[in-house]
């Protein structure tokens, strides 16, 4: 069988995009080889294809037939705010286009599709959500650096570095007392008082820690440090957003995993 | 241009699956169509597909040209030893084959990648390490519950339920404080240990709570119960493994997100 008939064939189960519905896709970290199947035929679907900066251009590409809407947010920062980007999807489905709002990574982790769910549902529109790879663990693997491992963690947190003054700012001195690795998105701007409250916590400044910048793209880069000098390898490296910050024991299996093909 | 070409495009900047490497690969949580392009592609490059009895046999079958080595292991437990299953990949390494190591979910997320990837590299053997969607992700999305939203999470804590007697058993009362939902990975077998754990960490008894059973798969079923009556409604509705545990306010917008096409 060809590949496009085993794709197919794989994705025959599936509801297609019926005009006036909105699908919530995950694009994945940035290597469009990480692109599931489900969302490359929603992509060959749609006809308005709204999308963020961080779905690399050869994603977007995929879906040549489609009007695009560019909602840039990049580190957090929204150029458009949430509510006008819920309206167009809105308006969008009303018109009867079948609508497929792209994210990097999984469209509900620390991207605000819930809100975008809420929003359709209040005015009567279906939707659905297509998992992506999230970028912690596709960044991670690209890395080198296992998720868990026997041994070492038994669990895993990811967290948001942005919500620096809002109701949803992890309260990192009890995430650093479970002892468990974190994963933080968008974590530079604020990562000096992330560091600080994760050494109030009790982490020692010789955790492992390291930055991933562009995870998974032909640009990624890898910072290895420790939680004690992160911020200075940081402002070294000049590592810029979208970067993941890796703070815990599984860092330090790096390089015994190094090798890869 | 053809599905296969666009497939062929997007992966045509990654490597090539050759004789003597191995590849840990996730075919993520059920779902054929959550397959990712860069793992279907490796499928129907493999001589020698070894998997365990999370993988679809749709999935499986992509790889036809493939010799099939069986390695199930089932919620935690190994029907083949790990070290028994690291010396297989070495010796078809060894032996020259194109090895793909297919997991469910993502290859180290509570999945012993880590440890094979080890195993390869003392053995001089060139690996990869291919990304899935989590099970987590995957099945939260299909159940209809976000993994974070603005107002309630700023983190979510991903832990496995199995490591009851070991030195990776999270400490969930500290998991607990930290007041972040938590999904549990093959957490059936030690629910009441792990429920009561959560309870002595301060997490009241109505603190919402849902089990996913087969997520992603036609036969999926999501329970909702709180932390207080999660085990009962367990019982009541026969819940097996494989199932995920989701323990947070994030469940209580299951509700509100309803509506999905």
């Amino acid at each position: 069988m060809s590949l496009s008939d085993i794709a197919t064939k794989l994705t025959a189960h599936k509801p297609r995009l019926e005009a006036g519905h909105v699908w919530l896709a995950g694009a994945g970290p940035g290597d469009p080889g990480l692109l599931t199947l489900e969302v490359l035929a929603a992509l060959q679907e749609t006809d308005a294809l709204v999308h963020d900066a961080l779905v690399s251009p050869e994603i977007i590409e995929v879906a040549g037939q489609a009007e695009k809407f560019f909602v840039g947010k990049r580190g957090g920062r929204l150029s458009i705010p949430q509510g006008e980007i819920n309206a167009l999807l809105v308006r969008l489905a009303k018109e009867g286009r079948k609508v497929v709002r792209l994210k990097g990574g999984h469209p509900t982790v620390f991207a605000r599709g819930g809100e975008e769910a809420l929003a359709l549902v209040e005015n009567g529109i279906p939707y659905r959500i297509l998992p992506g790879v999230t970028s912690a663990f596709g960044g991670l693997a690209s890395a080198g650096i296992p998720v868990t491992m026997r041994g070492v963690n038994g669990a895993v947190i990811l967290a948001t570095g942005f919500a620096a003054v809002s109701d949803d700012r992890p309260d990192w001195a009890t995430l650093a007392r479970t002892g468990q690795p974190l994963v933080i998105y968008m974590g530079l701007t604020h990562m000096k008082e992330t560091v600080a409250d994760l050494r109030a916590g009790g982490l020692p400044p010789e955790t492992p820690a390291a930055l991933v910048e562009n995870a998974t793209l032909p640009e990624e880069r890898v910072v290895v440090a420790t939680l004690g000098t992160l911020a200075e390898a940081a402002a070294r490296e000049q590592v810029a957003s979208p970067a993941l910050i890796v703070v815990g024991g599984i860092v330090a299996l790096r390089e015994a995993m190094a090798g890869s093909a």
